[in-house]
């Protein structure tokens, strides 16, 4: 009847490391994929990182993937920092939140089916991407049937969409957990890679 | 740094009071479409239930949506009951778990975009759905950007789709929810409606 996750306690560090207002994209994004590379070498879930902040650059919310560790399919990265960041300003439409209602969802891998279905409903005004889809399908993701046209979809929803922020880094982090052997929780190929 | 939430406290009765076994489609789907108009009676969150089925008809985990409630975007009836269902059975998919690994996901209305890119993460082997898509937008409920072929897709990852169950009965839960003034939390339409 209830419940609950936890995000590892390594983030609490990571959160109070972080200034408190970070101005530029890379910036955020650098974050993100710290984050994201944390959580494969802590071995606290896979390798996957995503923050909201809001239109400062400061940090609401930072969430990474869960999956395994919390016995999840939905605790993707993404859906724990939107989770979060809701939780923490009391309100299920970021848009509605503050004077201007501006926030930004940062994701260190382009979101799957599922997280881009979850970006409208959150409200949030901007989603900025890592790595591509194609990436974490190469290190054996199925990334679900989102479509060839998902920017628009979203851009269409007045959803600015910005991709290949720091690309190569964000990568990186994909690759190390292929290295490390982490699982890749895809049905149908429920196995170390 | 922590989520959770909590079913409301009527969900239990509605759970201790199910038969062991609901072999019928149409009595697993009436079980959720109940869920789903006690939630709006009870003003406990909005006009949807899901709910996760063993192969022999056990109900494993109900779902109500908690969007409004919970203050939180994500946690649609869907949602809920797959996190619930992995939760109880100790797996992020179904589909490793127990011999047959054969899990249905019964749902009052068609999932929206971000739930139905959750179904294939989630391992299980059946989508039901009662009332459609066009149904909830007739409410004012935007659904997201699924794409037309969002059955052939699933059923392409090995998830059967059945549709239009109890479709009426589901309806008149959303009709229900219409004349008690749910809120419509879609973003750009977050009012009354």
């Amino acid at each position: 009847m209830e419940f609950s996750f936890q995000l590892p306690c390594w983030v609490a560090d990571c959160f109070e490391q972080t200034p408190p207002r970070l101005a530029s994209r890379e910036d955020r994004m650098r974050l993100v994929i710290n984050a994201a590379r944390e959580n494969v070498q802590k071995e606290t879930g896979g390798p996957f990182g995503a923050g909201v902040f809001d239109d400062k650059g400061e940090l609401i919310a930072l969430g990474v993937n869960l999956v395994v560790p919390c016995r999840c399919s939905v605790l993707h990265a993404e859906i724990v920092a939107l989770s979060l960041a809701q939780n923490k300003l009391g309100h299920y439409d970021l848009s509605q939140v503050g004077t201007t209602g501006d926030y930004e969802l940062v994701t260190s891998t382009e979101p799957c089916a599922m997280c881009f279905g979850a970006v409208p409903w959150s409200g949030v005004k901007r989603l900025v991407c890592g790595a591509r889809g194609e990436d974490a399908r190469s290190i054996g993701f199925e990334e679900g049937p989102k479509g060839p046209n998902w920017q628009e979809a979203l851009e269409a929803r007045h959803i600015e969409v910005v991709t290949d922020v720091l690309r190569h880094e964000a990568v990186e982090v994909l690759k190390l957990y292929h290295k490390h052997n982490g699982i890749i929780y895809s049905p149908d190929c429920t196995s170390h890679s």
